[in-house]
């Protein structure tokens, strides 16, 4: 089962046409993966970034708009692992309003120890927690 | 009593010094704005802009950052009338997380109507749901 | 020759890393487009939207992030067509900081009718200047 | 003389009335800052934050909004002191578009170590930069 998180579209995300500004969805994105991180993972972006000086950048998303969203609606996040590397995690998430499919992304992320910009191998107890499942099609 | 609505500190609102960055501030005051409309005034954004083509811009403002807030942190945003114009409307807005005070704006809006940019006086079921209360020294 | 803009990163593009928060690139990006549009297509997206009622929405996109972009740099945007279909249009935008590449992508949009959400097809005017060039590897 | 920097209303910062979204203006005016600071005290923004660990944080600001602006205007915004304090900086910054006055702004920032979050003194280099100007009425 998918992780699923939730947000509102808010007068901040909405353009002219009164719809969803594309790189607003990339906030809401980026904060459906810091709540996976924080509940699924049990590693908040907090202690990653500020205590433990590692970071998870996104070094690449393939994303499909499928229909536009519209201030109020009430949206949700499927967020789910679908490739652990050594190093990097590729997610598929997914945004619905309703039974209405929005949008569709496949995200890589890498983790990196950011003094440096490297990458670092997963920690055992995290690398453990991402429980992949076969994409649909 | 002041209305209260919740707001996470996500990575977006978050600038190098790993604080909130202060114009993010104003992107959660107008939801806790939307949010008052929508559960006390019973007027939802959507319905007022988008089909009732009248809007509530801000015209003036007033804000003092006490302290700065952390990713991760849930702050809580009160929001109390303290004046009632025949087309304006003062609101008082704090910020805290638990007990520590971090902003406190005053806000003045106008009802518009959007066609022509012009005031209009507020309805008398809108108006009557603003409950004003002493301001706070 | 693709078209080339630029954007300085700013304080309010920058994450607690210090670099630019990927959901801001899509904000450059947009502007990149927009400018694209004015100066070399001669359709504002002020004309568009507001007076023609049509827009660009984006439909899908491909993006790799390869470096990180740090504060006070000035990045460069280059925006080329590579697909014309009969109302869609695919661009290959690269932005660059002196000679390090630092963002790839592939957009495709739309033009459509904002008032029914339908795609027409472009007109004459704009589609002729829509000077594809084919993909570098 | 005021020192005046310019910034286009771009599609990123219209709301659904197709006019800038106040919170959007607090990010030009944190630019116009930035602007300022770069280019009249010298002081850029990242050998300041990323280098110097020092920062210059808003903790107070009082704003107009007198009219809005609208998608594809140039607004010019003009930055100038008018109080010097042993670690703070008072600013009136007032946003035109040609001869019509969108916003004012009166702000406050203070100088402080990053590491801290502790007030310290300009030192005389910056200071001596800060040429105040009688405030108009």
């Amino acid at each position: 089962m998918a992780y699923v998180t939730h947000c509102k579209v808010r007068f901040q995300h909405c353009d002219p046409a009164a719809i969803v500004f594309y790189p607003r969805y990339f906030e809401m994105i980026n904060s459906a993966v810091e709540d996976y991180f924080a509940d699924v993972v049990e590693a908040d972006f907090n202690s990653m970034h500020v205590e433990g000086h590692v970071g998870v950048p996104t070094v690449s998303l393939e994303t499909q708009f499928h229909a536009p969203s519209r201030l109020g609606e009430v949206l949700s996040f499927s967020v789910a692992p679908t490739a652990v590397g050594a190093t990097s995690l590729t997610l598929a998430i997914h945004a619905h309003c309703g039974d209405h499919h929005r949008v569709s992304c496949r995200l890589t992320l890498v983790y990196v120890y950011m003094t440096t910009g490297r990458p670092v191998p997963w920690p055992d107890p995290m690398r453990q927690r991402f429980v992949t499942e076969p994409e649909k099609g």
